[in-house]
């Protein structure tokens, strides 16, 4: 009888999952709504009966369910809080575990899991110690250290987005802080640098491709790859508190490799170069030249991550 | 026969020495002087020389050596850099144990044992987590996660003294970069803050306890606790510096607490609590409210630090 493993994407609209098999394929994938009524009590449990049902259909055994959560998670599987998941404390492992008959059971927080399954299966793949920044609605982060999870003490390891890169800024991020790297590197947030950019005798607003149309995040970095004046120096910006905020992480965690995800990484390469630039000009001598990649696995990062800590 | 382990914290001018029992209680220490002449080719013989003849005088066996190097080393105790005692790459571990026939050795990173032997036996006590910061001459730093040092890829993981700070700096640190956190919280650092200090309808230098006198940190501190508005201002501006950088590292590794340490931490608690109070000012909440100690082991803690690894 075949030996399967599930991970599972646990988000605040739908629960993604990915049936595995030991070699680490991904044999099927497929998503349930999360239902996060009532305290988000029956999350657990709808996800533990679609993977029974999957087991049934495919006739195997599950060996292992891991699984991500988009919240703070101490390294024994307890959920801090989930507000989007309508969760306070949750003892997720011991539940999952006690549902299903399943001893192998891990959870972590969805940022982490992400960087896990990159490394293994996606940009970070060959490296062993990375940090994983994801540029999307917020700014995420998870670092890995020679393979594992840097969870910290209390679940919040690798929450770069609130890493403080602008002491001079007078707006607050939605964290309460202000001058967070999310302010500036967020797809919302590179929006927020094109609509108020001034840079003394550079380009402006008015005269760029931007003038007149919806910016978005997209549209900043099309422009600046043809050739946009006023869309570079929005890109050069975006870098340089990108760079700026990694050369900070990297003094900590000295990392071999950064990978950068998310919506915002779409935009390809021209993200890794003004990055690394303003990163190299910033961090100390010993830490330059590390490696920066651009995440491949997209949305299937987290599932990849999540069986990754249990095969 | 007895069991000893030896604690070596190898510096520039002194190798300090401790013999330690198996229950990890400290029985003696010496030191020797660095020999760094010849690319510092006898520092490691004159050590294992050292070790010998203690060993003959106690009449034991030596279980364990651990020591510590003002350099990068990898996870495996190889020393990536000495400039201090003349060494470039130096697989340290292996020749301790060649010359010993000691197998059980460690080497790390001088700053990375001061922070494992103050969680061991110092201010740390009672975490598994910690972030101390030395505030001597220049700023070092050392990470512990669950009870292991944070080496880094290229061991340099904890060097927090160059994390950037203040993105407006036009002086450079010794390291070369700008608005590195060592140029205002180390002892020179806190004394060019009190000779540029310029707080708009502020105290002035020459009305404050520091007009014409030698400026030192210590001068500094003192005047503070006395009431001096000028020193206390500039200890605020250092206090918002330190917690600020220290909120940043939190937002990467999560520590359950900082410990302060270093010749500027003879201040005592009036640098926990300027530190402590801009620290949550600027940390998202999730990680407010962390402890604040004050290293207690001096010079001592390398010594237990290396032993520690080895124990």
């Amino acid at each position: 009888m075949a030996n399967f493993y599930v991970g599972v994407d646990v988000g605040g609209t739908t629960v993604k999952m990915g049936l595995f098999s030991e070699e680490g394929e991904l044999l099927e994938k497929w998503e349930i709504p999360t239902r996060t009524e009532e305290s988000g009590v029956n999350i657990l449990p709808d996800i533990v009966k679609s993977i029974e049902s999957k087991r049934q259909e495919k006739g195997g055994h599950i060996s292992g369910i891991g699984m991500g959560v988009p919240g703070p998670v101490t390294d024994d599987g307890v959920v801090l809080k989930c507000a989007n998941l309508g969760w306070g404390v949750v003892s997720a492992k011991n539940e999952v575990s006690s549902l299903t008959g399943v001893g192998n059971v891990a959870i972590a927080n969805d940022a982490n899991i992400a960087a896990l399954g990159e490394m293994w299966k996606g940009g970070g793949r060959g490296f062993n110690s990375i940090v994983m920044v994801t540029l999307g609605t917020g700014v995420g982060g998870g670092i890995i250290i020679r393979g594992k999870i840097l969870t910290g003490s209390m679940g919040a390891g690798g929450e770069i987005g609130h890493l403080k890169v602008n002491p001079q800024e007078t707006e607050s991020c939605n964290c309460g802080g202000k001058g967070c790297l999310e302010q500036y590197t967020s797809a919302t947030g590179i929006v927020r640098i094109a609509k108020k950019h001034l840079h003394p005798g550079g380009a402006k607003l008015e005269d760029s491709c931007l003038a007149g149309v919806e910016i978005t995040a997209k549209a900043i970095f099309d422009g600046a790859k043809s050739g946009d004046t006023y869309c570079e120096e929005v890109v050069e910006e975006f870098g340089r508190y990108l760079g700026y905020g990694l050369a900070n992480v990297a003094q900590v965690v000295d990392p071999e490799a950064f990978v950068i995800g998310g919506g915002v990484s779409r935009a390809g390469e021209i993200i890794l170069d003004v990055t690394k630039r303003y990163y190299n000009d910033h961090v100390m001598f010993a830490l330059q030249n590390k490696e920066f990649r651009l995440a491949e696995l997209g949305n299937d990062a987290g599932i990849y991550g999540a069986v990754k800590m249990v095969i």
